[in-house]
């Protein structure tokens, strides 16, 4: 059996097509340009093989709403060319298979959740954040999607500030200093001149940085108590996961019950930034058997 | 048919007996004194009906989680005597009936979901803040409560600070200033020397406390997406919500859908503060009829 996967992320395509053991019999990949001429890309990409389903997770915000007449959509984004494109009916109109919609975070949480289970962790909730250009997060509660007039968008809550980061503004256009603000990529270019690679963990920029992150991980312990917390993104190193771990014990001062914090708070399980293309498979599958 | 409620507050219980129709047929109020006494009043009440359920809505924390050995128990609670408290089995020695157990919060997140929906509301989720002593939520998703490790608490997230509040500690004695240290009941009285009652709106403590449950709302809205919040206890009033719903629209800043915010940001349905026993009522039919 095959099944598709497509990442449609604002800066590159991922396409895979995979087995029913989510093993990559093949993949792609390719810059986002415009709507047409990269899902065309899709498409012909497609054509080639025999899929039975396919799961796309896409870069938002987008529609997920079944009853929705825009369903399928990528709506509202600032991405140029790309607000209001109609990705699944372009997709419906060239493979007659079942399709699984659902956010580029989501498919990376839904990916790390099936190999946890495989892995044999005993879950049945996780959230999975990436801290990249932006910051976004997909959860997962008794194998559902969170999320009900829409999908989260947890990259946007307030933090507390830290005492020695009070002048910093924050970078997101719409709220200044919320999460994605306050600790994506570009922060560092914004604050210290160059960019994130280039700065060591010694800096305490990274020590303000774990201060906020561990704070969205005490908003996603507190409102969903799930089992496990994935970060993933350029930004996100298991150095890094140290200082936040450290950050969170101290936050939440034992207030609830926990795992044990190295399980916890990880890096992704699935290597390479595949997290969302397994995801995607698995989606694609579950899409196919109901 | 009869079924039974208990709202077990940290203050008071409030036992009450209530039809199919969720009409309550007799009710009773009485301190919450020692775990013995307190509820063999409950027990001593519910003898003189025939209930045929029973719904329970306990200050907590507790234990939920059906696979626990401690399900049915009011767990680490700071209250002098009811650390370890086994309420459920207590009830069950007494009563042969099917039983649910669940949080205070929870029990009136329920009875203003099922309210919402028998006045025809489109809603499958709703979170329900009580901003009294102490302050806490409940949260439904597709009918279903949220919290998988254990029940929320959501009161204990961390808040971007107002500009004119930096110098107050907050009286949370796990977090400092958390949401619960930042805006309960008694922080007029930390901020001000005197209760929230004696505070005129006009005060401008009263903004800065709009902004802090702004914020709470806007974490819901984008990790939860619901179709309501519903924010109830002694300190909020509509007037009071008037300041968080401007607040709210200026922070959120359109970032995500919701829905109108007169509609979205509301005081309880349920009069009286009776959310939670409708709420046990609706659950102990539930329970009958699964
Ligand atoms: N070692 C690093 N330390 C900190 N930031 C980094 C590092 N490597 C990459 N980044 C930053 O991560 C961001 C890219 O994140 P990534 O997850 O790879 O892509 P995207 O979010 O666009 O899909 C950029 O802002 C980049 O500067
Ligand atoms: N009008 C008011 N304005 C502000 N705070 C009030 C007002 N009335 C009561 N409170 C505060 O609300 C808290 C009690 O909340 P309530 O929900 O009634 O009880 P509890 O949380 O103990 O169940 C107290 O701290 C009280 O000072
Ligand atoms: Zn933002
Ligand atoms: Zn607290």
């Amino acid at each position: 059996m095959l099944v598709g996967s497509i990442e449609a992320g604002g800066t590159k395509f991922v396409c895979a097509v995979g087995d029913e053991d989510y093993r990559i019999k093949d993949s792609i990949h390719f810059p986002t340009t415009t709507p047409e001429e990269t899902l065309q890309k899709a498409i012909d990409y497609f054509k080639k093989f025999d899929i039975e389903a396919l799961g796309i997770a896409s870069f938002g915000p987008i529609e997920l709403r079944k009853n929705s007449p825009k369903y399928g959509y990528i709506t509202s984004t600032p991405k140029p060319g790309w607000k209001n494109t109609d990705f699944i009916g372009k997709m419906k109109e060239n493979f007659d298979v079942p399709m699984f919609w659902t956010t580029d975070v989501n498919g990376s949480a839904y990916g790390e959740y099936v190999m946890s289970t495989l892995s044999n962790e005993k879950i049945d909730s996780l959230v999975y954040y990436t801290i990249g250009t932006g910051v976004g997060a997909g959860a997962i509660a008794d194998g559902k999607f969170v999320g009900n007039m829409g999908h989260p968008e947890m990259g946007h809550t307030f933090l507390k500030r830290h005492p020695d980061d009070l002048d910093f503004k924050g970078i997101c256009p719409f709220h200044g200093d919320c999460l994605e603000g306050l600790v994506a990529g570009p922060t560092f270019d914004a604050r210290l001149g160059k960019p994130g690679k280039d700065v060591p963990l010694t800096d305490h920029v990274w020590d303000i940085m774990a201060y906020y992150v561990a704070q969205a991980a005490i908003q996603a312990t507190l409102i969903l108590r799930p089992n496990k917390i994935v970060f993933g993104g350029g930004v996100v190193s298991e150095a890094f996961l140290v200082k936040v771990r450290a950050q969170f014990k101290e936050l939440l001062n034992d207030y609830v019950e926990v795992p044990e914090l190295e399980k916890y708070i990880t890096m992704p399980i699935v290597q390479n930034n595949g997290s969302a293309t397994l995801g995607d498979f698995a989606l694609a599958i579950r899409e196919l058997q109901d």
